[in-house]
């Protein structure tokens, strides 16, 4: 499962000086080809609603086993999200187009990073790519042990 | 009118040892039982989504004397459930199921506390069926002065 | 492109005493009437969820070249809506009914107002009559130059 | 066991229009009398004096299985009920008759309640008979249990 | 009155690429006409002085019913300026050229806008004839009640 | 009702270089004179226990009609003497030997400041004969209004 | 020497319900007459202007031992005044009017009484005649000693 | 002298696992020993008051050359036993059983450590034993010079 | 170039249950294979001192391009790294085997962040990998373009 | 143009022990005689009132190029110089006789420094001089540029 | 193992009326002796280098099982020494001679302290040979356990 | 003594355009010369160790009256330098090429400006040299007295 928060849909139509050309439908059809090759099944997902976000991680609660987010300006203010998280079993991993670093202080807060595996930052589109391996990788540890 | 925030639709579903294994229906059938038996009408809602817990507290506004408000994870980061509690003349009281003063620091920060009559937490789902009690002598002080 | 944040679909309609009694339509049907005046097409929207006005913004940002936008109770804490602004081109005139600056604490930190050309705010109703003038000000320079 | 901290002996005597007409006579007797019909034995106790309630609590930890607290001033600074209430194995509840986060900011700070069980506050005297209720059915669950 | 604070009168003269080119004696000679159209004397003073801005808005008291100012760098420090408008009966509107939230950290405190009917910044010189114009209409409101 | 705190018993006997060679007994007697003279009965009283302070302060409430009070450590942390003098109507001047503006941080907060009449500080022992005076000036007003 | 800092020529004259309707040049009156009494020669001062109190300070120098200052909304923010009375032998006594500490946030700081000897507040135009006999008090220890 | 502050009376008895099971009694014993081995007579003092550890240290004034002493709780509030000692000549040693420093945030400030010689802790009971050794050295080192 | 802190020299020798057991050899020797698969030259260096790493850096900046550094406890508190990486015109990687915003709160604040192309943290010794691959796209990027 | 700050005019007459025995006049005399070597022509202006500061800073705009400032008390409150001294082109150098980092911490924040191309303090009167020469350079820099 | 920290190879020689006149070879001496009577074999190291301080530990790791430690300066600020330490099974003792919490604020923070077992302060030199005690009694424990 | 801290060896030789293109040799022979017209010995040193600059000042403390430092990153961290210094009796006198306040927040602290002498900062190289003027009249000032 793969998250992406609010106004990720326009990404490669906003600002691609910034965040490139590429759109969130080629991402999402890159991490398709991707989890093939890695014997992973890829679901997407977007919305700019907090609740919907909440809804699918409750949905998909049940039958995913990682989830790579990019909760966008939900991360640093979403209570809701984190405790859907929390209230499952799932490995999470954040991911974010830029790094939050450099940006507002208000960026420098998340309410997802304490409950994840860990985070990839600031590598633009490559971020999600980078986590659909390290989810290959703590998926590969946990079956052979 | 008794309103349940985000992910409380996955009570007595997740994390059972801490939460028990009550379900959100199983409560809202007893507050009904309860309500019949102080003689209160009691209608009951949950939504993961802000907005639509704004939209149904706008609503109870013209027909509802008190609310009781279990705002999860709104709690903190809410100003807009705050303000449509504030635009309506009901009765608030707010309840939390677990102590939030022993969690996460960002979790001692309430923004209804302030605007509600009284509050009751961490007694699990207990905080509800006391939370009624209190409604209804409230309301019977009202009526006898 | 005048966007109500939530809680303004019960204006006039809630504590008349502090807001008067001028409704959230009739301040609609004012703005265009002065729109018309001033030459500039107005159209006008009113939600209590964060999401929808993002979709909105990101709707808007093709066809508008301003908006005038009361947060109302999201401007203190959407991170979402100061991004969906952020990705558009459109110029920015923050309202508030209230001088927010004479409430709580928490209404003091405006997350859009940074982004915005300018903030008119506490003149009650009429916030968005002069704010219609500044944008219709600020276009004729535009155009001018 | 129910400790009363300090003024809370002038209840019913200063400020009646705030904190009602009931004496803290007439509470404990209510008290003793709801005990009696939820087979509890309900002892009672008030001081102005810090040192005072701390050596109430270090007695009654041989033979009370839950106190309900209502510490007033001490609440927001007293580190020695805390410890006193830490060192016993008494189930704890603590209760303030006013809401007191609707109070001065120092009346925020409890030193007490990360160490309960859970909180009642903002029902007046109401709010004793709520922590015994929720007392019964705190001792029921560990009997049944 | 129109109160204009240090350094305004350079208006015009300092920094024409973020003010313009309009100097304070056109920005005077505009309120003025604009009053005229709207039926209220308007008297403009500036001074670098904190001390001769209290003194005139000492002697404004008597005669005046509005005050629109715009106190530059006394802004953020002067408790001078602020005891001496509440010692007034005048409403107090503050405006501001550049929109001061989105520079120094400093700027953000004012002393005024709590005390104030209300603000409007950012729209350069337009903030005075705004002003103006929504002293206009407060007076209007006034009279018909 | 003349109320000295913690320490005040070794007034005269310890630090004479800083807090000179009166004693408290001096003090008191002098309060006495002078009260004759300015037809007051003084009554004063000390201890190093807040909890008999709360006592005094309760029991005064009946007969005094205002309190000079010398919290001196108590000060800085007593929310018990604050709610004690809270609840009751008596008129409290505060006083302090020393100018506690200019001691260690901890010092310069005061519970007592914001529910008193007024404060004087820093002359030493004359503190209490100017909040004497003070007091029966205060008197003199409410008696002839 | 006696300094009024700003406003306080408007005494007697604004919000006379707060502040009584004894005016600043009566309160010198009477100043003068109690000096008279207690055999010190007493100056007065008044103005709006931080650097003309600054001045004043600076000519008193040389020919005052004591200085009683009032320098009402300059004692938050001057650290003119401050270092003009540090370089002056003056003895410093602070007063307000009011209890600065029951009102605005910023009115807690001062950037004089650490530097005084001791601060009367709260007593309405009594502090300045408490401040005198104070003053008196001190010029004949120190003329005893 | 040696004193211990709240809820050390319960020493050995609460908690064993963590505090061991040496009880006050135990403590003080060893201490008179090993004080009789150092040649220095030992007094030992326990309350659960504030109030009567003052009194203890104003009594202890006249007749002792150093105190060690274990606040408890009132390490972190207690400004009456600060004033206490320091209106003493005494050398204070200040001791605590854990590592305060490992605990709640609220324990890291110390009332008492910045009039004290030195302070031991974390060694359990150990504390006090060497900080007899400390207090006998600096006795030895101030008679010999 | 990667540039390992202090203590990583243990890595695989301490706390294996925490960081596993690949030891910092088997790390580099990785990372030259994986080097030689993307046509990248990797030169490792690990040191325990601020100044080595800084004087290593300086060494590397005339012929590195890229550098992954994981400046572990220097993270925190290192300017003279941060200047050092400052001066060069190397892209940086920060790395960290644990996710360092789930540790105490003082390593939440990194001087490397905001100076680095971005981040990875949290999947032990992945993070070299991964962040060898995202060096080699960035480089990729920089080539074709 | 060399500015002196509040209180700088009693130099040498107040304090010499500190500041030493040269008067105002005689570091400007002195200023004057080192500008005629290094060929700059120099005037002085010192003034306790912030405004006619600003005034003075306005007036030199149009005729000087660099200006030498010792803020003194307004080092740390003077928006209203900073922004005169930011509308102007010249170059600004600030001095403080003091170490101002040694002394209180409200001396600690200055308003000019961060406009400054740079600062010298603590050397006394020696500053200005430094300054001078520092101008100098700076000047013959951007000529021979 | 005793470490010293930076500058404690100048022990003795610097500033001898506030560290005495024993040097740090006196010291160590001293420790040995003691270790001889206490059945410790005692080694001891100095330094001014972090980096070598962090090496020292990791080599000490293997063959000790105690560490005094006087980190000097590098208590405040050293995470690299935190982490050696956390790194090995060593019981930690943090020692310093002065009292650090009488000193500058930012020596109150001590990046060891709650990683240590216990911490004594304050006592000069004495400080490490109270320690050697309590290691051997820690040691003893764990033995005899 | 003139001691350059960490990256300061790179000088001329990154980022020219910031720093010139004067290299540190060509400073410490200017400095050299300088220091010959006036009479002064001058050794200098540079270093990116933390420790190495300790060892030097403990070296130089007994041959050297004066140091001018550059502690360049080390300013905002390093207690042991900020403690060598002090152990020394040597004037200190603190230089910085660039004007520290105008850059990054953690770069306005610096734990050296207290215990210098004075400051001088932003004039580039030149700052070295009006330093090393500074030394030399202090020298003559204590010289002639």
């Amino acid at each position: 499962m793969v998250i992406h928060g609010p106004n990720l849909n326009m990404l490669g139509k906003r600002e691609p000086d910034i965040y490139g050309t590429t759109t969130l439908e080629e991402v999402n059809r890159r991490l398709k080809n991707l989890g093939d090759g890695l014997n992973l099944e890829v679901e997407t997902f977007q919305s700019n609603h907090e609740g919907r976000i909440v809804d699918k991680i409750q949905e998909a609660a049940g039958t995913c086993g990682t989830v790579i987010i990019n909760p966008a300006a939900y991360t640093h203010t979403s209570i809701a999200i984190r405790d859907a998280l929390l209230a499952t079993d799932m490995t999470v991993i954040e991911v974010h187009l830029s790094n939050i670093y450099k940006r507002e202080a208000f960026r420098k807060k998340s309410m997802i990073t304490d409950i994840a595996v860990g985070q990839i930052c600031g590598f633009g589109v490559q971020v999600y790519y980078l986590a659909l391996e390290a989810a290959a990788k703590i998926l590969k540890c946990a079956i052979s042990s």
